[in-house]
């Protein structure tokens, strides 16, 4: 008997690691032959670059790169432990987090930042990346990163225009010319689960923006301005981005790489997944066993036990998801092999109670699911 | 598939009949043509007489009685479908419950009230009787139960001895002619959790006795007097009581039946397994779910998921319990072949929440259960 035990972190209370080990233990005592593969995985959102490093025991370089507001903000990428792929989050040169709360202002946030780090990434002579988006201060359609590698983005007088969404309907002229040539060298993967189009009413600025600081005449304002940028980057590039899923993800810097980079787009838990790789470890199992903190509908739009049952799914394994608080249309799980969801709680508690005893508590659940899942096997032997 | 429900009540929250209504609703919604049967258990504890007059269709019989101080008290007993069974339980008659908790006092407290019930049922033809002990406020050694029915316990002087255990040491003669013959024609099983004998360290006064107001000076005149008519016991029935297993259930009343009636003691849990037919009912059975308010290492002593789970290892039939909570030392139950306890809790809440949401959750929790236990079952078929 072998069980797959692929769980992301409970949040503010046990990493995916430590949650992963938990639930070998439960697992070794109901049945202390089974033969168990611990894959602690990440959802492909935040903390994303850490996970996949430590995952894969690569490292992490830092440096100083241009802040959404035009702030020296100290952010990193990480380098995974094949030594050839860069993971960078857009997050930690252009993230919402580098910002006080009242400071929030898409018409001025740039992803310059996100391009220095790119850039950095390129002259060490890295040419596979991994781009995790979301968390964005930004809504300049990925302008500011083009600019910090080379594209010259000029107004009607022939001056480099300045950062932010705001700007963008100033741009008369898209000059490709010192683009960096190292992109078109390399190969990257854009880590999002984002499906929105660049503009309209579903499109970035309309439903990030005010997330980011817009005001409702902001988000009209920067809509109109990406449009503009859209039109130019089509006439650039021959790529289409106005209606393209994908393009709005973080502030319209999906539809920039869309544009001009060789770039593919996953969900950002299908990257995690591949880094991982959680389909090899799969083969042969009878049983996975995933989990996060909460577990609900929203679970069936891209988040961990969601994506690792849809994989163990396709070698015909079922799946039993733990979580801290199970929600509510669970069922809709049900038809990617999830053959049951458990709370980790196991009495009236306190919130705070629940993530003191989360690894005492996944162990005791996860023996009993084992107990009660093998007993119609175990009894066969 | 077939899967017999068997739960307790969710005490203060469900009944064990909406318990076993919740638990069938979530199998039928795993699995939509399992056959399921359903029956409700009590422990054999409190509420086992309405209990059992529930699920077997019988009635309730009132009347007052004296209670265990010598008030008057409102006091019933059933009689079971089938016309010829009376349940009493003590608790109705001498229970703690009777009298405040300041009048505690277990030298004065009677079972006359028991006996007189138990006179009623016989006045009105019955010969079959189910005692359920537990709950009394009385450490007399069933002496008042005694009297009621005939036996004289005469003083030095003649006279008979008042209520209480603090009297039974002033008892110079018993009689027996005027005890009521019919109990001789009769039969009674007494339902008892309680191992204890009736003197002793483990007797009676001393294990029970503080918690229905005795002090330490009241247990050893207690233990002391309970030890003199013990004696007295041999004496006329030539049934040694003294280190007699059970002989210390309710104040040593069970000790009175050992000596005195033609009876049997058994588990609570299992005269109401026999009573509802849980053996014949288990037979073709694929999964027995039962449950409780609290499942933990107590459970192993008696109760509802125990009892039944022993009952189900019989024919080969595993357990899953659901519980409201459940503690440690679980694993006491495993080789009751229980495969699984699982809470019903299904996030962090206040045990308002938990009682208030019980059968949904018991609803959503055994549909898991069902997914998980059958999946490589139905996939087979």
């Amino acid at each position: 008997m072998k069980i797959v035990i692929a769980p992301d972190s409970f949040k503010g209370s046990v990493s995916a690691k430590e949650a992963a080990a938990s639930i070998e233990r439960g697992v070794k005592k109901a049945y202390a032959h089974v033969e168990t593969v611990l894959v602690p995985v990440a959802d492909g959102g935040e903390g994303t670059m850490e996970n996949l490093v430590a995952a894969t025991n690569g490292r992490e370089i830092d440096m100083t790169v241009t802040g959404p507001l035009g702030q020296p903000v100290q952010a990193k990428f990480g380098v995974l432990g094949d030594q050839q792929t860069c993971v960078i989050e857009m997050a930690s040169a252009s993230g919402l987090h580098t910002i006080a709360t009242s400071e929030r202002n898409p018409l001025k946030a740039t992803t310059y930042g996100t391009g220095e780090l790119i850039k950095k990434a390129l002259d060490l002579g890295y040419r596979h990346f991994v781009l995790a988006l979301g968390g964005s201060a930004t809504n300049d359609g990925g302008a500011g990163m083009l600019q910090a590698l080379g594209l010259q983005l000029l107004d009607d007088k022939g001056n480099e225009i300045d950062y932010g969404g705001g700007e963008l309907c100033k741009i008369a002229q898209v000059i490709t010319d010192e683009l960096d040539e190292r992109i078109q060298e390399s190969q990257f993967l854009i880590a999002s689960d984002v499906d929105n189009p660049f503009i309209g009413e579903n499109g970035a600025s309309h439903v990030f923006g005010p997330q980011k600081g817009a005001t409702p005449e902001m988000v009209a304002t920067l809509d109109r301005n990406l449009s503009h940028w859209a039109d130019l980057i089509e006439n650039t590039t021959n790529i289409r981005v106005h209606e393209r899923p994908g393009a709005g993800a973080a502030g319209g810097i999906g539809g920039a790489f869309q544009a001009f980079f060789p770039a593919e787009m996953k969900r950002g838990i299908d990257v995690v997944l591949d880094y991982t790789n959680l389909a090899e470890k799969l083969v042969g199992a009878d049983l996975v066993i995933t989990g996060e903190g909460q577990v609900d509908f929203q679970t069936a739009f891209g988040k961990t036990p969601m994506g690792v049952a849809e994989m163990a799914k396709k070698q015909q394994i079922p799946t039993i998801i733990v979580a801290g608080s199970v929600g509510e249309k669970i069922e809709t799980l049900y038809p990617y092999g999830v053959i049951g969801i458990y709370s980790i709680v196991n009495g009236p508690m306190k919130l705070e109670e629940a993530m003191e005893n989360a690894e005492s508590m996944l162990e005791k659940l996860s023996e009993q699911i084992c107990r009660t899942y093998f007993y119609n096997r175990s009894r066969g032997e």
